[in-house]
């Protein structure tokens, strides 16, 4: 299936698109606003802790878009430290996204490692020098042809990434994304919406507080709710009688622990 | 002062800390987390819609330290474009953190220029090589000796990033940043907790669920409100009573918009 995702070739983000997607026909973006207007129809992004492009990008392009989140991917970010040497004992420096050597500082300090930043995880694969190695995803060392010396370099091993699938085929629907904008704020004004989620007994699995930049202090919410269909229908109701209620879409979710 | 923050110099950080300070002495780190770990005692980090390292590494680092915040420093991000080169015409490449290209498209895309991601916005101005432009603040122009031929080149004027001051001098406190760790979830849990905040009359100014990272499924929230000293005290004896309760600090907000 073709996909809109962001680039380069063998990031998380490529890594984790293929292990949703059977067999997978990757248009790479070189941006998560260009994955939104990009002309195929199914786009993979990054939703929550992603390296490089989180959820601010994701969610405010959804609240402006006509797409339909389809599915939730989670993947667990394990590093792999990637060279041409063939021996961890020939690395001077180690090349990564900030994040990515933000994460595996222990192995760097052990060894005393020089650092270097790039753009992207992929890009460090891409631009290995003698004696240097990069941190990156597995995936990035198979279609770089490049030596694995050692797999799952990261210091905690809780470091989960989760992706949306937008326009993709329909899945057993448990979870919904859904934008709440109330206008005007004052005191209370939350808790007045999740009276609605609480009187109806759903659980909210999300939420974060975002500026409308309309207007300074003007807010709206990004919420997920572990329910959906006729279930969420009643909650859905009551929340309109606050905010003004922008249904992203229904969806199930698949990958590392979910 | 002696100040702990992300660098390399020249980042919007660095302006943003250069507007606060009135004689910033800055003790440049290459990663929030070591920014929180190192000896200087007064500390400036991001906190929301940073380019490279956003609210989640703050946050989770705020919530593990022994730190308290006493300001938050509002900055309007503002690209401008910075050369070897005279004039836009000898421009053919651009050089940018992935964030700041993808901010910049409309006037990449009138000029046709090809696009090079860098780790951080100041490191493009550092490497900038014969027909290259970088996309960075007006203070990395300045410390490399660079032309600025154009200022203020971002699609949209809302990017505003939001730091915080950490072990700081004492200011009017106007706003309190608080951790809520409930324990185990259920649904109403988080509209109960706000109840506090409701019965109180103190409006919510922003809220963030983070998994905890033990359990799955287990949250706490990050909440900041618009309340601090006596004026809070009942409500946070009210959330107490739901949660564990960890005070970040009460502070004032200087700098765009603010």
């Amino acid at each position: 299936m073709k996909v809109s995702l962001l680039g380069p070739e063998g990031t998380y983000t490529h890594q984790a698109a293929s292990s949703y997607f059977a067999n997978l026909e990757a248009d790479f973006q070189s941006s998560i606003r260009d994955v939104f207007s990009s002309e195929t129809e199914v786009k993979f992004v990054p939703v929550e802790n992603s390296l490089g492009g989180g959820v601010s990008d994701t969610v405010e392009l959804l609240k402006d878009g006509e797409h339909e989140v389809t599915a939730e991917v989670r993947l667990q970010i394990q590093h792999a430290l990637i060279s041409d040497e063939d021996s961890v004992e020939e690395i001077e420096t180690v090349r990564s996204h900030p994040q990515a050597l933000s994460q595996c500082k222990k192995l760097i300090e052990e060894n005393g490692w020089e650092e270097e930043e790039t753009g992207s995880t992929a890009a460090a694969v891409e631009e290995l020098r003698e004696n240097e190695a990069a941190l990156a995803s597995e995936i990035a060392a198979e279609i770089n042809e490049k030596n694995i010396l050692r797999t799952s370099v990261q210091d905690t091993d809780s470091n989960i990434t989760r992706f949306f699938v937008l326009n993709g085929e329909p899945e057993p629907k448990k979870k919904t994304s859904l934008i709440l904008e109330p206008g005007e704020d004052r005191p209370g004004l939350l808790h007045a919406m999740l009276s609605c989620f609480a009187g109806h007994q759903v659980n909210l699995a999300h939420i974060q507080s975002k500026p409308t930049k309309r207007k300074l202090g003007e807010y709206y919410f990004y919420v997920e709710a572990d329910a959906a269909g006729e279930k969420l229908q009643d909650t859905i109701d009551c929340l309109e009688t606050y905010a003004e209620v922008q249904n992203l879409g229904s969806f199930s979710v698949f990958g590392d622990e979910a």
